[in-house]
């Protein structure tokens, strides 16, 4: 059913939303200044794999994905120095 | 620095915290009935993101990726789901 797509082009799509994610997460605790809700382990894990994501980047050489995990990284500390901060 | 370490153990290290990240954020909604602070919008994107990368594993035909894909999505479901009913 899938065959004649190429996988790079969903690749890129899934890597784009996967990052994209946290954006709104991280506009609404700055915005509203609330974190009631917000697990703060799952950003600590979350920026862990995220950090494992990025060392895989620079083994492999692939500029994609060293870019992308490094925005998704700044994005996830983002989120994680607010919910601290709105504690 | 880092040459000689195998990347695909630091990919499936990376793989196993992005996708365990969101069980503590599950654990949390379920327990405490409140998702005040949690964006909507943050896990909508992140379901089609994981659903793309569920895609991509298919098309490149790696169990790892579509299992690991199958359980981030389960949880990420469960946590909109959870996100609705609190509303």
């Amino acid at each position: 059913m899938f065959t004649n797509v190429n996988p790079e082009y969903v690749g890129f799509l899934a890597a784009f939303f996967t990052t994209c994610a946290f954006l709104p997460q991280a506009y609404k605790i700055w915005k509203s200044k609330v974190s009631e809700g917000l697990s703060l382990a799952m950003y600590v894990v979350m920026a862990a794999g995220v950090l494992c994501w990025l060392l895989f980047g620079i083994l492999i050489k692939s500029p994609s994905v060293i870019f992308a995990n490094i925005i998704s990284l700044t994005i996830v500390l983002f989120i994680i120095f607010f919910i601290l901060k709105f504690k």
